[in-house]
Formats: structure tokens, sequence, C-alpha cells
């Protein structure tokens, strides 16, 4: 190991204490109770006194993989401004449109010169695809351009090839680092305070939000429904939700909900409506699978392969929404918002 | 006829001369040749020295009908407080939830103070709906009341409900007046400058564009489509496609289009992609109508009631691309953006 | 004491677990080393099994003072919201116009229906104003209302007049709660994880670092430089600058510079400037004081009580600035932007 | 003269009749009158059947002078990418920091991919400068390098600079051709629609006049009080209160004002605040210059030079608002904005 080239940056020099210690943790939970047991923690993140790499020999390099998510640029920027500035690393090298781009295309030469705007733009400057996973060809390419730090950012799909990449370099004993940067959108790692995109996520759902209520407000019993991203957890929704104090009724995957009798969807409508002429209801992508699972042939919730559909609770709503309101001879106008853009570079 | 009150208004008080004359025009062509005969003119609107109504004798009501347009609301604003600030008018009415109103809910009380801060928020607050136009009833209702200005804000099957008024007061001889106000967010009126809304759809159409371009450029070959309003014209579609400035190709009803051969979309689509690798194509929802209607049935093209349907030209589109790029085994990404939300207020 | 109304909350009623137990703590450090004492805690916010009051008896009091922040609205709404929707309390009453307002203006009844939009508007719906405080006049009013539970939205000298009517409630022996309710827009309350508005300040900041620097990078040897709010704490500088990722310069009050030789301020210019032509640089209003107190007579450190005043290290550091390049006989633009909007309604 | 090269491009294929005639004009006047003569006409712009420059022979050049205004690179990008892909051009060079570039920098080779997304940045991408117009060395470059078409774009000032260059020009008999492009961003250019720039500078006047609505509204006896561009026209003003509708009233230079006695701007202020508690007022920084002069020493209306300052109306009326409401004992708090930024891209 080698000392951290951190501690000559004139911008450190005034802190006095900014690495981390080896044995420095942090609880996964905060809320203590006075005799408790300490509970899991998890070893701290942070810039260490001593690090792996000497600078002039480290050849990293940095590949976005999957769907768009607001910040990916901005993560490719502070990685190349963080090894150049910070780490005196000048071996920076992206990797173009996914996976495939390791064995596939040419590695772009990258420096904080040519990554200095790039956070003010949307998508990724290095490209992105789906797939083009293949250990062998991958591994056989940071082999052969002797790269030894690799930065992968994905979601899980991409995180579980980044685990294949890192087996395959141990099985063949290369020294070279795999770090996974994950991204989603939906924040629903546990770990991490929150995930990159999340917040320009959040408030451009507040948007759709918006409309929904204008919508609503502008017509005789209107409801505006919202359907925002979240397939497994209703962060998104939530936030959105809170923000937004337009929102009557926020359904999340984490949290049950049916629709008829007592305590269900359609008396908070009723109430609702009665109340105040109009309703706004957002709803995480996630939320409702089962109730929507018994109402449709099980064929129709697989895809291909087998793999289980999310299955579509916008429409869904709507339509049990529509029947509800027809049976009751209750007059209404809904207004659903199945899709939103997020595209925007990531605001903070 | 009586006097103007606006004479008596301290605003106008050092502006000297602000009234229309009577005889004053504006040409329809303001480009002309020199020996060019005068043409077509039209009569000038604004202020006039005298007014028909007297200002305490004046009801007025103002009604909002059809889908959502942004500035609704400031031109509800500026009515009422046009004709209370300027015309010293104090009875003015809302109705609400458009036509139907007129007879089956209350007539709101508006005052400038009640409106104050309306154009601030989208919609209508007044409420909207389709339909429910009944002359007889509508106009019982306004000469029981004691309504002599009637303001109608609405699109094309509104003003033809606005005329069947007016006819009907006309038989009946009241004193009435009745004014339409055009609500189209396509811009699509020859003898006005800008329809309201039109620059805020613009505004709105350019993130849609932006969406589009960021997915289209953070991928190998990749396309971005964007349907955009219009109906009977491109005007949304090509002042957006300018103030954007990333797109490559704008299709719109007034110009007639081609897939395959030399000048169709596809060999331009196949020239942008080769030098740019990525490009945005964007399509006014009235182009291609003649196109689409050649390859499905004749049936498909009409509603229940044998109305000619708008086909879809964005997805119908989205399919022949990805088809003719699959033909020349061209690897493509496309990313189709069908619609967008204008409920935001007016800007500007 | 008496049960919690929450429990019978219906968005309450599929969460399990929803109340703070009463020896709740959250640990002061969160980092810990394995055999490091437990350390200081707090007890933990959140709502309790049993409430000290009844709802019917509650009669609750809001009042905003000095300067504005971004969000004062939306904790009156969420106030009022929560009282009436989650505790079942009706009598909410607001103070108009800051402390005055307890005893020289009407109190305004408030209910959920008249704060719905408020969160959406800037400034304060309750009016604000400063000083006003007369604890005795206050009190009196308080006891004569019959209010018993009292919300102070306010600053450092609000708090404090906060602390003098809850002492002389105690003394009276009146049974009335006073909450304190923080109001800094510079986030620097050690013991919250963000004060509100310190985003929204932190966003439109970078409104302020953009300007800059398309004013810097359009000239030759240009420099920004922009002074942002912090008296005493250089959070809205930080986060902007890390945001804006546009400055190349952060100068905070928790970290003394110096100008001239090695490792100074005017080293650092001419290095950047020969680099890249043009730099930003920000700073906190609470920076250098001590750095120009030495340029400046004592007695124009001090306002006529004699406190002391914070002088303006924005213009000191352009003058400073100037006379330094003119003495290198550089050429250079300096735009200097010493203050900036932040009083639009809270984003989130 | 030769045969314009837009005939050949695809774009205008569909385009029945695109040139314009030699023969077309507009008249200054579109309101007229059955008899009225038909007044002044200008010729038409736009393109021609025939141009003077054959494509490969032209070699253009582009200069930026004086302050920023919004959109100046979006002129920039339109000209390279219109002498590019519209007429073929391919030699075009971009001056350096305003006129002492033509002069003392080398000239930036510019095509369209260069400058392709420069129109979503502020600034100029080409830097600008004040002064440095030396007409003989500026035309022995034009002369020295072939440069045969001159693009300047700027104030007033610049515009009389261009037309030194095109007399000395036309002087040595060069054929070159010398382009001037208005900036002024308070649209005060009779013949054309609008000035680039003015748009955006509206909606950015109405952040500023949100901001003094806000705390003119969250205080009692609250005055906002906003000084907005406008040396000799008050188009931005007038503009920024119609779309804001919360001004109470609008200083411009074209219209006088007084502050005294009946029909002056106390007496309306009185009657404001009584009705509404609150105003806000905005005013041109050319209105009101002779009133000002009244109270201030001749010799501080002129700078160094003798030529006539712009007295800052802002601070001025401030002080007077001041003055008159301690005069008349009323309690008033007054927050003047005195600035404020228009540095983003053009909108549009």
């Amino acid at each position: 190991t080698f000392p951290n080239p951190l501690q000559d940056h004139p911008a450190y020099s005034t802190v006095k204490q900014y690495f981390v210690n080896a044995d420095d943790t942090v609880p996964e939970k905060v809320v203590v109770q006075k005799n408790s047991p300490r509970g899991v923690h998890f070893r701290r993140a942070g810039p260490r006194q001593r690090v792996y790499f000497e600078s002039e020999e480290v050849k990293a390099c940095i590949v976005t993989c999957g769907g768009l998510c607001p910040g990916l640029n901005t993560v490719i920027r502070e990685l190349v401004c963080g090894l150049s500035h910070m780490y005196n690393v000048n071996d920076v090298f992206g990797i173009q449109n996914g996976y495939k781009g390791f064995y596939s295309s040419n590695y772009l030469s990258m420096i904080p010169k040519s990554v200095n705007d790039i956070h003010k733009r949307g998508g990724t400057v290095l490209g992105t695809s789906r797939g083009g996973h293949d250990t062998k060809k991958i591994v056989d390419n940071i082999q052969d351009r002797g790269i030894n730090q690799v930065y992968i950012i994905g979601g899980d799909g991409t995180q579980k090839g980044a685990y294949e990449i890192y087996k395959e370099i141990r099985k063949r004993g290369l020294q070279v680092a795999v770090a996974g940067i994950p991204k989603t959108i939906d924040n629903d790692i546990a770990v991490i305070d929150k995930s990159f995109g999340f917040d320009t996520a959040v408030e451009e759902a507040q948007r759709a939000i918006n409309a929904a209520h204008v919508e609503a407000s502008s017509a005789e019993n209107g409801i505006g429904l919202v359907k925002l991203m979240g397939r497994y957890s209703g962060f998104i929704a939530m936030y959105a939700t809170l923000a937004s104090r337009d929102v009557d009724c926020c359904l999340i995957p984490e949290s049950p909900f049916y629709l008829e009798g007592e305590g269900g969807l359609f008396e908070y409508i009723d109430r609702r409506l009665k109340e105040n002429n109009h309703m706004v209801i957002v709803v995480a992508e996630g939320a409702g699978q089962d109730l929507i699972a018994q109402s449709i042939p099980a064929a129709d919730q697989q895809d291909a392969s087998g793999n289980k559909l999310l299955l579509d609770v916008g429409l869904w709503l709507t339509h049990k929404i529509k029947d509800y309101c027809k049976s009751k001879k209750m007059e209404m106008t809904i207004k659903y918002i199945g899709n939103f853009l997020v595209f925007t570079p990531m605001r903070c």
C-alpha cells in the first residue's frame, strides 16, 4: 500500500482530520434504547490513510449500463475529476454503450477537461445498452489492456454482471479492483441515504401530480390518477406526495390496499368527492400487484421466459374506478397520467 | 350608445390617443408590391370612443368549455378585472363546468379580489366539461337572469354552440352581446397573431424533445420520436423544433411526406444515423394521416358515429421505422414519447 | 394525559408501530469505534402514545417573525392540517405580522381549507415583522384568549423571545405549551438534518453562480464573484458549490484564508486564470471577517448600539482583487453578484 | 450574381415559393384607413433568388461586442449552421473577445459540429469586450485574411463601429459585406418585431417582481420596488408588468410622472396601501431622469468625459417614498430589488 495522495491536496490543508479510520463504523439503526445491544454496524466509507494502488500505475475504466437515470453524467464526471485532481490518476477510459463496449468499441480517453460540462446534460455521454454481458470477453479485454480499476454504474442486473466479472478476475488472479455504483432511481437501497437521481425524479413526479391536480380540479367530480416509478418501493410516490400536498391518497407496494367495503379505496373516493369535488390518487407502479393478479389469467402475468411481469396498476385502477362510478351512477371524469419524463440532468 | 368609461381611467391619462377609430383597418397581407391592389382588410380591434352598454346596466357572464389550455384562468381574470377596473362593471358571473352550468348550477359572483391570483394556477377555476349544450335552456337562463353580455371561451365545437346561442338571442330579440373567445393551443387561427396558451405549449414541447434527444444520444443508433399537438397545423411542432434545435426532422400536416425511396424518410434516417449516430424526429399528430389510412381498414378510421378518427401517427411511425431497420439488419433503439403535459399556468 | 388521537387515523391503520417509545434516543455521533463509549444521545422526536391535551380543549396559535425564508407557508399549512386532521384540533389561530400581532391585531381563524394552497406561495400568509416583542402584553393576550399551544416560527432572536414567553407562562403557572420552530436558511443547527428552506436556497444560489460563470467565461481573464448567505456557516456556499461544479474556489467562515503569499487566494487566482482563462469564486457572507476588520477603522465595525456589524466581504474582495491585478498589470474583468433572490416557495 | 444554393435544399422542396421578390415591401404602419395614403414601406427581408457571393469563395467571420444578452450563442450558432447547411459556406471564423480580437487574437474556425450545443449555454462562446475598436487595424486584418463577409453582433456603440468598418471597406474598394446584428435586450428597435433576448429578459424580470410581491405581501404596508432594464424604453418593464399581474404601478421613460399632489405617485401609494395593505412598483431604469436631475447637482449627472449619466431611479424612489411615509407617520416596509440576473441561455 501507498500513502493517500489526498494528503497533499491544498483543498484539504485546513481541515484537520479527513481520513477515515480503519475501525470506524456506522450503526444500522440510529434509534436506540438505553440498554439495547449495539446491533449491526457497517464499515464506514471514505478515504483511507493508505491506498492500494500507486497513482501512476492506475488504469481505470468507467461503464454505464441499462436504462437512464438523472445524474449518470455527474457520476462519470466526479470519477474522472476525482481520480485526476485528488488521486493524480491520469489514465481513465470510458467504455462505450454498456457492457458490450468492453469488447466491441474503442475505449475513450477521459480527462477533466473533456467531462467539464457533462453534468449539465441528461443521459450518459458514454452511451448505454441493455445486455451484452459476456464475462470472458470482458475480462479478456480488461487483462489485455492492463486495466486495474473498473467502475460499473448500473442497476441490479448490471451489478450481478459486475459480480461475475469480479469472480472471473479473482479466478485469474488479477490485481484488478471492481467497484459497482448502484443506479436506482427508486431509492430502494437500504444502506445508503439516497440513490443518485432520486431527488430529481421526485421533483419531476410533482409535475405529473400537478397536472393531474389541475385536470381533476377543473372538472366536476374529477379524479386525477398518477402512476409513478417504484417497482418494489414507494419512495418516489411517497416523497412526491408529501412534497406536492395535492394528493389525497398514495398507494405503495409496502402497504396493501383493497377496493371494496369499509376502509377500501372506493369508500374513500366517495368521501373525498363529496367533501371536495375532486381528488388526486398517486400509485407506485409496483403497488396492488396481488389484487390485479386475481383478475387476470395466470398466463398473462408472465413473459415468454416465464418471468413475472409487472402488471399495469394504473390502467387497471382507471377501469375499476370507472366501473365503480358507473355502477353507482356517479358522474365522474378521470384523468390518468401513466408516464412522465425524467431525463433532465440531475438537480441538486 | 354611451361614452367609453375608459376615458376617465388614470392609467390612460398620459397616453394621447388610445381609442380605435371606427374606420381603422388592418390588411390581411402585410407583404405588398408597388402596384398591387390593396386587398382584404380587417376591421381593427380595440376600445371605441362610445360603447353600447351603460356600465351599471351590464350583467356579464363567463363560461369555459371543452379541454384545458394554459391561460384559461388568465383570460377569466382579465375579463373580470377589465370589466371592473376599466369599464366599471360590477355584475360579473361565472358559469360552472361548461355549457351545462348555464342551467344546472349556481352562477358564481366574480370580483377582482376573487380572481386576483388565479392566473398562477393551471386549469380553469370555473370548471369545464364537454357537451351539455342545450340552446333553449341556456338562452332561457340568460333571459331569466337578465344577463346581457356572454363571454364564451372554447374551441371550434364550443364556438359553434356560441353561434347557436347568438341566433336564438336574435330570434327572441334580446339585447344581449355574445363574445366568443377562441381557445386553441395549436395556434391555428389565421387572423390573430397567436392563440393564448400556444407559447406555453411550445415551451413544454421542448421538454419532450429534450427527453427524446437525451435518450437518443445515450444509445447506439438511437432515434427519439416525439408526437406533438397539432391536428390540422404544425405550428407547435415547427416552433418547438426551431426553438430546441435538437430536432433532425419535423413532420407536419401542411407538408406531405413519404417513407420509402429517394427523398423519403427512411433514406434520411439512414443518412443521419450514419453522420451522427442518433437523431430526433418530431411529428405533429395530424401529419401523415393519408399515409396511415392506406395501411389500415377503412372501418378502423371512423368512430361509432362515422366521424373520421385521428390515426396515431406516432405509434405507426415507430412500427414502420422498427420494421425498416430490421429489414436492413440495422441495430437501432427507438424511444417514442407520445404525450406530454401542458397543464402549467400560462407563462409570460 | 390522553390517548393520542392518531391511533384512530385510517392512514396509520396498516402501519404497525408508529408511536415513539418514551425511551427512544438517537446518538449525537453516528460514527463509532468498536470499544468507544456510547456518548451523548438525544431524546427521539415523534408522536407519543399518550398526549398532554385533550383535542377539543386545545386552542393553538401560530406566529411568524423576522425575515422571510422559503417554506414558512408550508410550515404554517402543516401545523394547521396536522392539528386538524391528525389531532382533531379545531381551534387554530394565526397571529398577524409577528410578535406585535399578539396584542395589536385580530387573530385569524385557520382551517385546512384556508391554508390548502398556501405552500405554493412564497413569504408568509400571516405576515411578519421584526421586533415588537413585549412579553407581558403577549402573555396577557395568550391568557385572556385561553390559548394553550403557541407555535413560534423564527430565527435565534425570535427564539430568545419565545423563551421569555415560556418563562413568563411558567411564572404565572399557566398550562400553556410553547413550541419554537427554528427558521434559518443557513442550515446552521447542529441537531437537525436540515433546516427548512435550505435546499431551496442552495438551488437558487446555483442560479447566481451560473450567472457569474457565464459572465466570467465570456470575458478574457473573467472572474465571477458570488456572495452567498451564511453569517456563521458555509453550508449554502459549500452545497451550492458542490452542486454547481462551476466554482473554482469557495470561501467559508469555518475555514480561514489569506490573500497574499504562497497558498494565498491571489496565487490561486493567478494559476486558475493561466490554466483556464476565467474563474468563479463563491464567498459566504460571514467569511474573512477578521481579514476585513484589519483594514477598516474599529468604529466602522459596529452599529449605533455597539453591536458587531457583518462587513461586506464581497465588495472588499472585489476591490482587493482589482488592486492586485492592477499591481500585476493583469487585464481582468470581474463581475460581482452580491445578492440574489430566494423568495420562491419551498421546493422539495 | 449566382443562383441561391437554397434552391437545392431538401427542406424546401415541398414549399412552393420561398424566395423573396425583389420588389416585396412591408408597410411601416399596419393600421390604415380607407382613403389614407400608402405611407412608408420597408424592403422585405429574406432569401433572394440570386446571391452575390459564390459559396466556395465566401470567407465569413463573426464577432460579438459589448455586454451579454440572452441568445448571443443562438445567433452565432444560426450563422454558422445557416451558412454551412443552407449556403454551403465552409469557411467561417470566430473573432475572439470583441473588436480587438480582429487584430490581437487567433481566428477560430467554426463548423456546425463545434456550435451544436452552444445555444444551451448563456454568454458568448466567442468572448466579448467593450471598446477595442481600431478601424484601420480591423480592416487591415479583414483584407489580409481575405474575409468577405463580416457579421457584427452588438449594441448601438458597436453598430457605429460597424459603420466605420463599412466606410473604410468602401474607401479601399474591397468586395466585403458588413452585416450588423442589433443586440438590445430592451427591444427598442422600431423596425423589427422583437430583439433577441427580450422575451427571456421579460421572463426573468417576473422573478424579480415575484420576489418583490412576496416581500411586500408578507409585511404590513409592504412596498416592493423593482428596477428593470430599459434606458430609453419601457418595453421590459411593461411586458413584465402585464405578464406578472402583481404590479400596481409601472413607471417608464416614455410616460412622465410626478410624486406629489393629485395624480402623483404618493397619492396612489396612499390609496393602494389603504385598499390592499401592500403594493408593487416597477420602474424602468430610464424613467424619471428629469425628476431626479432636479434634486442633485449638475456635476453629479455627468461622467469624467462630460457624458450624461443614468441616475439611479430605484434608490432615489426608495428614499423619496421613505421620506414621504415618515412625514405622514405611516409605518411602512419597503423592499428594493435593484438588479437581477439575465444570463440564462435564451428561452424560446
